[in-house]
Formats: structure tokens, C-alpha cells, sequence
């Protein structure tokens, strides 16, 4: 993310707004080094939460936080730590990992996740994750990459999937505005809810309950769709819903 | 549509905007006495579009056509007609069937549909189709609803899939206001251009290049999650892009 030739953060203001009260769980995002990952740690702790940034190098964890720290001050809450580690150290865990790893790092996670906690899922199975295209989706026998991470988790672990459509790169930058839905699907309403407070600690991201979890395998699709979307018209498209009432959840 | 509850027409207002120098050829609609064809020929028609509503039987078209010219004055330019000799009218034929009926529909279009002509097919392969749920979508051998189309139409007939997410109770209802986005896929630039013009004749709506025709499949996906939306926030929703470019085509 650095030196990605985003206009710097305006040091005038204070970047970590005095949302104590917010303050919850740390959370969890495991893959926080990627893009996506990367992108969320940095705006949920610019939001005052404390995260736990998880990679398969506890190093490179490490080091994204550090990253983070540098630019929202020492103040920011952001630790890094090896995945199963992260993974262990709060209630609702991100999982923000390219297709081609979600499996292995589910396995990985097993001996991690324990019955209660919520798995985000925002695996998007592209067919990039075999050598094809961005803008097409791959079949998954269990009918999403969210069904295929529900069937993996430990007994009692309950699977949410969303952000799926907010690009990686505006999140990244601080300094890019948000203004887009993220569609949330799961099994549990109340889990739903519980994910979408969180999502919606991020200035402009309004959580959606999009459905059950089976719907997930529609909402994976709007990632190579507005991939397709971006190569014709050069931008990063966001989604949002119109006509929606104002008390969503 | 009698009866339907929706707010009278200002009768104060011309209804017919004085839009003569848009007036192009006239605008075939197959399965026009259906919600989706019925709220699309009100709504072209109300742009001042010659429009030729297509129906299985040509005695219903009519009755539909009048309904529209009832709502509009006599002044507007609709007519019924059995959907092959709809379909012969005009150079960009809407298709607006139910799934289930697509396939038939397509082989009796074989006789009507001639090279050069352009079919927009807005078909959804929606599970309700097979009585299962209108929040699921089914597999096509194809890959989607409109590649079975451009499989099924007479060599040089060029299928651009477009109007999946536009709520058909909305466009139905004139008082209704519109602001979202239609996302058009088809293997060739001009003709999602061509067909762009007509669907951005609709006041509120925006078409959008959302890439090539296989891309269709992900756009079908997004009317049983818009539905799956419905159902938890009890509203008509459509689809809006953030982040899109102001010149589009």
C-alpha cells in the first residue's frame, strides 16, 4: 500500500476519531495482509476497533500492522500474529483469503475456531484462482465458497458472507470515499446483525441482509461481474440498492 | 394494471411529451401483456417510442395496447399484434417471457426473427420456473437464459441481455419514480449501444456496459437476490453503480 500514490492523509485532523464507545472484541481478520484483508483492518481500526491482522507469516502480520500504525499513529489498535492465532482472539473472524487458499486455510482453522464464534467469508470463487478470468465465477460443488467454508468450520462456528463488492483499493485509501451497500448473507439473523454493526462502523458501507446463506453463491457473482463492469469503464464500480427502507435491520 | 392501486395520472400534464425528433422505428415487445413487457411498452410509449406489444394471442396484445393508450391518451403510439408479427416490426425486439416459456417462444420466433435484427432478452431463469423458489436461479446448459437465446435465434439475429433487476410494478406504474441502473451485456459494442439509446429513453434509467454476452449469467443471478432483498426489507429494490465514469458509451 505504499508509495500507491494516494494523496496523503490530511495530519491536520486527528485520524482516530474518539470512538471509545465503540470500542468491542478485538477482531480478527485472517488473510489481513492482502488486499482486501489489508484494506478492512485499516478502516476498521481507523474506526477505533482494535484488529488482529492473521497471515500464514506472523511476521508479515506484524509488519502490516506496523504499517498501519504509521498511518493512523501509535494510537491505532492493530496487532499481527500467525492466522490460527488471530483467529483465536475474537468473537467475529474476517476471512479475507484468495479462493485457491480458502480450503487450506479452513483446515488450517479447524483446530483454531471454537462453537459460537461467526466466520466472515468474503471468498469470491474467480476462475482467476485456476489460470481463467476475473470476470468469471467457478462452480463450487457445495454452491458458494461460503457454503464450502460453513461445511469446513467446526461444529457451532456459523457462517456470514459479505463484502464481496467493495473494492480493495478504495478501502486501502483512507482518503477515498465510500458510499456503496455490502450485501450480507447467513443462516442467523442475529449473526447477520452482529456482522453488519461492524461493517457498518466504516463510514459509508451500509450492510444489507441480503438472505440466506445459499444466496451467497448470487452475491459471489457480483464480483466478476463488476470486474467486467471496471475493465469497460476503467473505474471500481461499488453497489448500492435503491429503493430500500431506512431501518434495514 | 386496472386497479392496481397506484396513484391516478395528472390528467393536468401532457401526458405524451412532445419528443417527435426521437421517434425512431417502431419497438417490438414479445410477451408484452406480461408485468416486465407491459411496464416497458407503457414506459417507451410514454417517450414518445412506437411500440408494438406481442402476445400469444393477438386479441390480448390489442387489449393491452388499449389499456396503455387509455393511460396515455390516443395519442400514443401502441399497438397489439400475435408476437410473430411483433417481432417483424422492428429492428430491436424485446423479449419479455417468463423462463419457463423462453425456449418455446424462441423456436415460434424462427419463422419472424430475420438477420440483422437485435433481440434483448430479459429473461431470468428464476427456480419458480419448476415451482421452486423465485430466490433461486437454475442452471442453463447454456450458461445463461440469454446465451440459450442467441442459440435458439436465426443465424445473423444478434441477442443482447439487458432489464433483469428493473422492478416490473415500478416501470408499470407511471407515478413511480425511477433512478437505477440497467447493466447491458452482448458480444458486440454497437449493439449494446443501440439498444443503451432505447433503454435510456426511460426517464430514471441508466444503462450500463457490464461486458460481454456470457457475462449475462452473473447479471440473471441478480433478480432472485434482488428478490431474496425484497422479501427481508419488504421493498421493490433495483440496482444502482457507484464509482461510474459520467460518459458511459
Amino acid at each position: 500500500m505504499k508509495g500507491s500514490g494516494a494523496r496523503p492523509i490530511d495530519d491536520r485532523a486527528p485520524l482516530l476519531p474518539d470512538r471509545a464507545a465503540l470500542q468491542g472484541e478485538p477482531i480478527p481478520i485472517v488473510g489481513g495482509t492482502g488486499a482486501l484483508g489489508f484494506g478492512l483492518a485499516l478502516r476498521l481500526a481507523h474506526a477505533g476497533q482494535t484488529v488482529v491482522i492473521g497471515s500464514r507469516d506472523g511476521g508479515r502480520a506484524e509488519e502490516a500492522a506496523g504499517r498501519i500504525r504509521d498511518q493512523l499513529g501509535s494510537g491505532a489498535r492493530v496487532s499481527g500474529a500467525e492466522n490460527c492465532d488471530a483467529a483465536a482472539r475474537g468473537p467475529i473472524v474476517f476471512l479475507a483469503v484468495p479462493f485457491r487458499a480458502q480450503s487450506e486455510t479452513l483446515t488450517n482453522l479447524k483446530r483454531a475456531l471454537t462453537e459460537g464464534q461467526i466466520l466472515v467469508d468474503a471468498t469470491v470463487p474467480l476462475a482467476a484462482a485456476v489460470s481463467g478470468k476475473a470476470t468469471r465465477l467457478l462452480g463450487v460443488p457445495q454452491g458458494s465458497a461460503a457454503e464450502q467454508a460453513q461445511e469446513m468450520v467446526p461444529a457451532g462456528v456459523k457462517v456470514v458472507s459479505a463484502l464481496h463488492t467493495v473494492s480493495a483499493a478504495t478501502l486501502g485509501k483512507l482518503d477515498a470515499e465510500l458510499d456503496e451497500d455490502v450485501l450480507v448473507t447467513g443462516d442467523g439473523k442475529q449473526d447477520k446483525r452482529r456482522v453488519a454493526e461492524l461493517i457498518g462502523l466504516i463510514a459509508g458501507l451500509r450492510p444489507v441482509n441480503a438472505g440466506a446463506l445459499e444466496t451467497a453463491r448470487l452475491v459471489e457473482g457480483l464480483t466478476p461481474l463488476l470486474i467486467s463492469v471496471n475493465i469497460r469503464n476503467k473505474t471500481h464500480a461499488g453497489i448500492k440498492l435503491t429503493g430500500l427502507p431506512d431501518e434495514l435491520w
